[in-house]
């Protein structure tokens, strides 16, 4: 990881900015930054140096892990000690942080710990985050793991083929697809694993309950993995038995919604025109009520990041990030599905992640 | 659950404050007073009515979960439609928000959301968290889940003793102590499971990597559930082979201090009192500076929650109260270990929620 590409982005936004430095807190954005997963710290930087302070429980995975900063290891809160680092380097000038993830006590701590001089005019909420739209583009080393990690999400698909039938437990299914994903290396899942079937297939957000899949009937598979990091994301919908005709409509129609979304990224598309590609085809197929949501999002360190791929949305697509794209529709009481790829985008166009079947599986 | 004893509870403490409602944006705390689960909402509360704000994803959901307040769907925010809704309940009074769940951003948001008459002065930041110290306490609903979840955890610790063995890799026995935990109904796990061995056992928070367990040596193992919303927590050290006698006088000195704390726990004795009741075993046993944590913490809906059990705590253990009691050493670039119970406190003692042995177990 490009460490010192990364912090000199960062000084040439606060430089622009007219900051003298800026607190970093969200964690995320530090493990972006300067490489530390600890579960706490605080990332001072400023036009020329960047130091990071964490607690004792850090100190040698601290000087492991962290590369372009110095590393304090202070008794109180991090972001305290970082914050009167910076008013110390910074002279009566001002720090920005981020108002998102500062919260307002943390904020009022911060300011009393500040001399009394700098106390109303040293910290500056950012206008828009800074260090999250760096996170968007992605560099060789993090689209590498990203790739592996999607590639791994259908190496578990290919599997989970194996497992599903009528009278298995939803969660059975889960619990199948979390151990292969942890034998794959996965920390962790990006979020909880969605295994939807029969009605429950209508529920956009249809974590893996306790309910046996039926004998005839659509079974969404909505799942992601945490390895180095890194988010993958990716969703399925199969079919126990026969399709319905109108099972078969729907499923028709979403497919040509995601393969005309996939087909709109480029460098350059906007958000919005990505998402009117998908949702113009269900549109079409008088099944726009039933796309209850946006057409993706960003993907990376965290499982929803930016850009947002929603209706109207301007942010336009640049070559390295890496996005969802997912159409579905749903039918309470009824049934429902969706299909979902991770793609990169290429200057010409998008490079699909996740290469596993979309035609339309009957088990 | 009994959500109309909470509401009251927190209507109480709402009067007691002088405030006319409060705003509730910490899910957890929603999940607690209202009984909902969604990823979005918010929840007014007054010394009268309760609403929740949610979206049109949870339209059905809420309507089945929500007990004890109306259920408004907004199509914005909806932290800013639940403090409007408390603007125009509450005249010209003032709301309480709580600063350590709210963020600058939000709260700026929230501010420019209420009538330019009441801008500077409906939004009161609490002094003190509202709901979480109700939290502590467990209704007999809730701790007959805990008890369950705690029981789950020894069968799965009882299992694991099976697969435990020299050269498998310590994310196998992550994965198949998780996929187990799936099968007993475990919605996920408390947090990344902590399989250490050899010198990583040394590592408090050493986390399951892909390095094979050794012929010889501890093995620490840290884990817990999550299932119907809350978390179970329980540690356990088990060693490959004979320990050498270092490592026996370790583990019979934090066997000790651990029974040291758990008989230290009863109704009235504050967290300093039970954290100082193991610390002083260790102590006398020369190894208070391998020990460097604190003892124990709350566990209910959240992993970490209050009370902490710290040198120095005052705060009063109540019954109703579930704690952990969980003592260790580490010697970094040797070994470690730490042995942890979840105690539920009685007016009279504390009843052991994690029958499991501890006996060092060699295997």
């Amino acid at each position: 990881m490009d460490h010192a590409r990364r912090l000199g982005q960062v000084r040439r936004r606060i430089a622009k900015a007219g900051l003298t430095g800026l607190l970093v807190t969200h964690l995320i954005d530090i493990r972006y930054l300067v490489g530390f997963t600890g579960s706490s710290a605080a990332l001072a930087v400023t036009r020329r140096g960047a130091r990071l302070f964490t607690d004792g429980r850090y100190t040698a995975q601290a000087s492991q892990q962290v590369k372009g900063a110095q590393v304090q290891i202070v008794s109180g809160l991090p972001a305290i000690a970082a914050i009167q680092w910076l008013a110390a380097q910074a002279g009566s000038n001002s720090a920005g942080f981020d108002p998102t993830h500062t919260t307002v006590a943390d904020f009022t701590r911060l300011r009393s710990g500040l001399p009394s001089k700098l106390r109303r005019t040293f910290l500056t909420p950012l206008a828009a985050p800074l260090v999250e739209p760096l996170r968007m583009i992605k560099d060789e080393d993090e689209l590498a793991i990203i790739q592996e990690n999607a590639l791994i999400g259908c190496r578990l698909f290919d599997h989970i083929l194996t497992v599903i039938r009528p009278g298995i437990r939803e969660i059975e299914v889960a619990a199948e697809l979390e151990y292969q994903a942890r034998l794959h290396g996965a920390e962790g899942m990006s979020f909880e694993t969605i295994v939807a079937s029969g009605e429950r297939s209508a529920l956009p957000h249809g974590k893996a309950s306790t309910a046996r899949l039926p004998r005839k009937g659509f079974v969404t598979l909505d799942f992601g993995i945490i390895r180095e990091g890194y988010c993958s994301d990716m969703t399925r919908t199969v079919c126990l038995g026969s399709p319905r005709s109108e099972e078969r409509k729907a499923y028709e129609a979403v497919l040509e919604a995601q393969e005309a979304g996939v087909a709109s990224v480029c460098g350059g598309a906007s958000c919005g025109e990505v998402d009117e590609a998908a949702r113009s085809v269900l549109r079409k197929a008088g099944m726009a009520d039933a796309f209850t949501h946006s057409t993706g999002h960003g993907v990376g360190l965290e499982i929803h990041e930016q850009p947002r791929l929603g209706a109207g949305q301007k942010t336009r697509l640049q070559p390295g990030m890496v996005v969802t794209i997912e159409p579905g529709v749903y039918w309470p009481g009824k049934f429902g599905l969706r299909i979902e790829d991770m793609v990169a985008v290429t200057k010409t166009g998008g490079q699909v992640l996740t290469p596993a079947p979309k035609a339309l599986i009957e088990l």
